[in-house]
């Protein structure tokens, strides 16, 4: 399982770090923001704040670090991944299938109770800090959205998404309520919802011959 | 335009009460929910905070009637309209044009500067503290909802809607982009923006022969 053998030093910042995107994870769920520091990180990961400063910039950074390195577990647990990252979004010819499939994941995602805390609150100061805001959204969410491009794209090449259709603004039917109804709670988010936004963005509100 | 008399004192609480609105949005805005107290509220009004505590039960309550108030001055600004608050989405029979209304609207509120700030500050509380989300939830967001579901149910009626479409789902669609682009700032929320939301939404991604 491990190819490769790294040497103890490697394996021992190995360790730090990943103790380290663990607490600032687990201190911004519990504190805010606002209140997580790099002092409080680095006391919770039990290293020393100058191996933090060392490291990263600032906070953001080792947040930013952190979540992306959530989504490469997440990604690890779901089996294995080719190295092309355009295949996030899986292409068998059937949209409607391979969207339900990508959003039903991402409602189990906002549903984890692990991940719950830390994005809603680096959610809610990016909603207040634009700066820090764009920079979640450029390195963090920007990624994700051009995954539904390429997906989008493909299926407009099949026939299967209207020539005249907007990948971009396209994909922003099917994520804006997804997280409009999680980031306020106002209903439940599961699967059957998922489903619902699919067939619904799909088909069209209004009735077809 | 005063067709009533109200006694003086009558007037000064109506004075007091909008000031106090003012302050409450003012510095929402500028410190956050977190940081905003009924002691900077009454200091930045220029009451006494006893005037507030007798008033409101807490700084929850009285930024929740500020909104209401904004809301209620909007409309008045808007023009006049009926008792009928079923009427906030006009129906003229034409579904794509009364929904354009009334979505661009909601673009030029969002993108107002002296909305925005409070408006942000109180949905990022909103995110992180459930309990607060789902007042301002059940206050303020679930009465603009339910004019929706009115107007979509109408046009479900007129055959302007599939039959089958669940009106409460089917109005995520609209708003969900929209909040979900505005919260993040992704891109520019535009009328044009708002204009494709309803086009999309309503005809479907997919060809219609």
């Amino acid at each position: 399982m491990a190819p490769t053998k790294a040497p103890d030093s490697s394996r021992r910042s190995d360790r730090s770090r990943r103790a380290i995107h663990e607490a600032a994870l687990a201190l911004v769920g519990e504190v805010g923001y606002q209140r997580t520091t790099i002092e409080g990180i680095a006391a919770r990961a039990g290293v020393g704040k100058q191996t933090i400063y060392r490291w990263w910039p600032s906070k953001a950074a080792v947040l930013m670090e952190a979540f992306l390195g959530l989504a490469g577990r997440a990604d690890e647990e779901t089996g294995p991944r080719s190295d092309d990252a355009a295949q996030g979004i899986p292409d068998t010819g059937d949209l409607a299938a391979d969207l339900k499939l990508v959003l039903r994941a991402t409602v189990d995602e906002l549903n984890d109770p692990a991940l719950e805390a830390p994005t809603r609150a680096l959610t809610a100061e990016g909603i207040v800090d634009a700066k820090l805001g764009a920079e979640f959204v450029a390195k963090l969410l920007d990624p994700q959205l051009a995954l539904y491009v390429t997906r989008l794209r493909a299926a407009q090449e099949a026939g299967e998404l209207r020539a005249d259709a907007d990948p971009r603004i396209a994909l922003e039917l099917l994520i804006g309520p997804l997280m409009h109804r999680w980031l306020l709670r106002t209903l439940p988010l599961t699967h059957a919802y998922a489903d619902a936004i699919v067939d619904y963005t799909l088909g069209g509100l209004t009735p077809r011959p």
